[in-house]
């Protein structure tokens, strides 16, 4: 089983911005709807940074996605109090979008997820900034892991994202995705690996095509979720494809009907 | 490095088995010449199978292949007296396909590759058929290796095809090819795998996509090789993209040149 994070109500997209700063809910409303027929397991829900706003603007984001589906939420914020406020109005259970092992997020974190009913996406970071290796993602995880573990969070609650970094900037960037994912699941066994599929692109041309192919190559690692577009039919074609070729697709039944529907485009 | 086998003059393509009956020399020049453009690192040559002239058509087919370019020839023929007699033809270090444990080719190929330049291509198959787990490849892998070895062929020149089976006869034929993979290069670092691309999609529709996706997937398992078509941009751009992900593309120069020069396709 995939996790697919619908990743486009993010109000980081100026499209997104525009629709709640004029509360414009025939917006989100559509994509609430379009991303969940497109098979979408969780809405990513982000409202930005508006100055003393953003608890506002997430709250009314929620009730207007929650009106149109009863997808689950992944409620995204860097702000513990914003996710906490957010978790009070969801109504399926919700993916927390994120803990990491920064200071200033950590225990708040922790305090609020005790005793949760939810899913947590936990980002290996800590307050020394982004891991550079392979052994320095694994040893994060593992912290992250031990945090939650240690207030009864359990192991298959959690979806580490080993934040990839951009190949320009360094050779071994995806590589060390690689063996991270590897790494994370020989020694933690059970937990789930998602992460962001763009990131890896930044600063070369045509990045879309570079982030699609990054999905086989850490799927075929572990990888069990990501946070991507799932109205990009050529993404979601590689995704039905990479899970048929790794034993993921009994009898190729997912394949063929997609297939037929004639949406599998490559 | 990656080794591209061009795979395009296979007579039991009908355009080529056309062109050979024909004696059709321009047919085979410009698939000579658009492969090797094409970053083709060798060109599968294969005849067919005209009863009584294999041999003539081979013949035939490296000459006009060698007028036309020098790049090294993929020397295809289930049939050791074949590739013997077109070892004697060419003019670069050619790549033999293959060898196989199966008795009537296993030591026949030895025989005669003992002391050559070249480099082989050795399937993972004996005379109970084709092996239907990880294990089973391995095991096989391992008995070319030691043969291949004890007559004095280092493993640098073997290039292991650990023969994928189609996902829609076994949901686990594409797991079982990372495994093996992973497996044998494991055991047996510094040799080579190599494979074709089309077999996993068997009886199932739209087989080029499946057959793409397959390549980025192999490629994190350690596939360093592949008999393809290299005039599918899709594929060549998948192959540029899965190996600056995978670290083996410095500075991204070859992603960025192929982008620069609008080859990138997906």
């Amino acid at each position: 089983m995939f996790t697919i994070i619908g990743e486009r109500i993010n109000a980081t997209r100026s499209s997104i911005m525009d629709a709640v700063e004029k509360r414009d809910s025939e917006t989100i409303r559509q994509e609430a709807i379009r991303q969940t027929e497109a098979g979408a397991d969780y809405l990513d829900v982000n409202s930005g940074s508006r100055p003393g706003q953003i608890g506002q603007d997430m709250a009314w984001l929620i009730e207007v996605v929650q009106e149109a589906v009863a997808t689950p939420l992944c409620l995204d914020s860097p702000d513990p109090a914003v996710l906490e406020e957010a978790y009070q109005q969801v109504k399926a259970k919700p993916l927390i979008n994120s803990i990491s092992l920064e200071s200033n997020r950590f225990q708040p974190l922790l305090s609020f997820l005790k005793g949760k009913d939810c899913s947590i996406i936990a980002l290996c970071l800590d307050d020394q900034g982004l891991p550079k290796t392979a052994p320095e993602i694994i040893d994060r995880a593992g912290a992250l892991i031990e945090g939650l573990e240690g207030i009864g969070f359990d192991r298959a609650r959690i979806h580490l994202d080993p934040l990839i970094q951009p190949v320009a900037v360094d050779v071994n960037a995806g590589l060390n995705a690689v063996w991270a994912i590897q790494g994370i699941l020989k020694k933690y066994p059970g937990v789930h690996i998602t992460c962001g599929l763009s990131n890896i692109s930044f600063g070369l041309p045509l990045r879309r095509s570079i982030n699609r192919i990054l999905l086989p190559i850490l799927m075929t690692a572990g990888l069990d979720g990501a946070i991507l577009d799932p109205l990009d039919g050529k993404i979601m074609s590689i995704l039905t494809i990479s899970k048929m070729i790794l034993g993921q697709d009994r009898f190729c039944r997912q394949y063929t009907q997609a297939a037929r529907a004639g949406v599998i485009s490559l």
